[in-house]
């Protein structure tokens, strides 16, 4: 099926739950004959910015060559949705601004809850102080003013992130009105 | 129209002539409704490379990126054309490997040639030596071994050129056969 690009960001402290909505989104979508893309933020880091620090300037960097990439998927009929925690309300509103059918989705969740998932241990070695500059613990996040979705990861199920995320895609057309699984047209 | 991504891989000295056969073969793939990008070495550079130097060690880095922004591409169905120097045999094998669909084209002039037509004023600056390393001159061209096309372009036009790849690509199946502006079929 074809489909109208778009990119979804995905901006949120590191555990909020940003890549793992987008992997419900990924299914939903791909079940419609999307095409759709995770640009992830340490896949990335891997791929494109070996080398960088976690230094605001290295990070403005990363987050323009992801910024990059993603558009030159979405102009092309992909649905690319980049996680990253982009704690920097700045370079994400650059990025929106070169970039057609860009969306914002906010994956809130307090800092205690994403401390208390530490799915990769990286909390626990900032408060240890091994790991240096860590956003939420001595590095700022900056959260959106307008975001276009806002996912509160505490309050909801990852499914009903998901289908917020989706909803707000289906109003404004950036893709096909599909049955989901709770049976809404 | 959909189509089968695929990466077309040029290499060859600079002035050689990547860039101007993939805006030829961007024109004739557009007409027939393809998806293409051209990642040219200049526009990737800035983008996705700022801040690397040109010694063995960057180039290799920067080519393994522009493969992986290919494949992410050529992966969603679009055709792309990366156009850049890639001077480095394992380098280079090293993204066909990793890359479904991979056509490696040698864009294939005499080094006189090049120099004469230094259409960016890089030889003349790499002749004086305010470039160092630069590929031809004072930093090696490891040929293609065994290139799915060579384009010699200081015998053959751009349309010839672009007319050989395309052809290929059509016998590959990668892009339906359509009308050329020869009338061939």
């Amino acid at each position: 099926m074809l489909n109208k690009g778009v990119t979804l960001w995905f901006t949120g402290l590191s555990g909020s739950g940003k890549t793992t909505i987008a992997r419900a989104i990924e299914r939903r979508l791909k079940a419609s004959g999307c095409r759709v893309e995770i640009l992830d933020g340490d896949i990335v880091r891997t791929n494109l910015s070996k080398g960088l620090t976690f230094s605001k300037e290295d990070r403005d960097i990363n987050i323009r060559r992801v910024g990059f990439v993603a558009n030159l998927l979405s102009r092309n009929g992909v649905i690319v949705m980049v996680a990253a925690i982009s704690p920097y309300r700045e370079i994400r509103d650059e990025v929106r601004s070169m970039t057609e059918n860009f969306m914002e989705v906010y994956v809130n969740a307090p800092l205690e809850v994403c401390e208390s998932r530490d799915v990769k241990g990286l909390y626990a070695k900032a408060r240890a102080g091994t790991i240096k500059g860590f956003t939420g613990i001595d590095d700022p996040y900056e959260e959106p003013l307008d975001a276009d979705v806002t996912c509160y990861t505490a309050l909801e199920s990852v499914e009903e992130s998901a289908a917020k995320v989706v909803a707000q895609m289906e109003s404004l057309g950036l893709v096909p009105v599909v049955q989901s699984v709770n049976g809404r047209q």
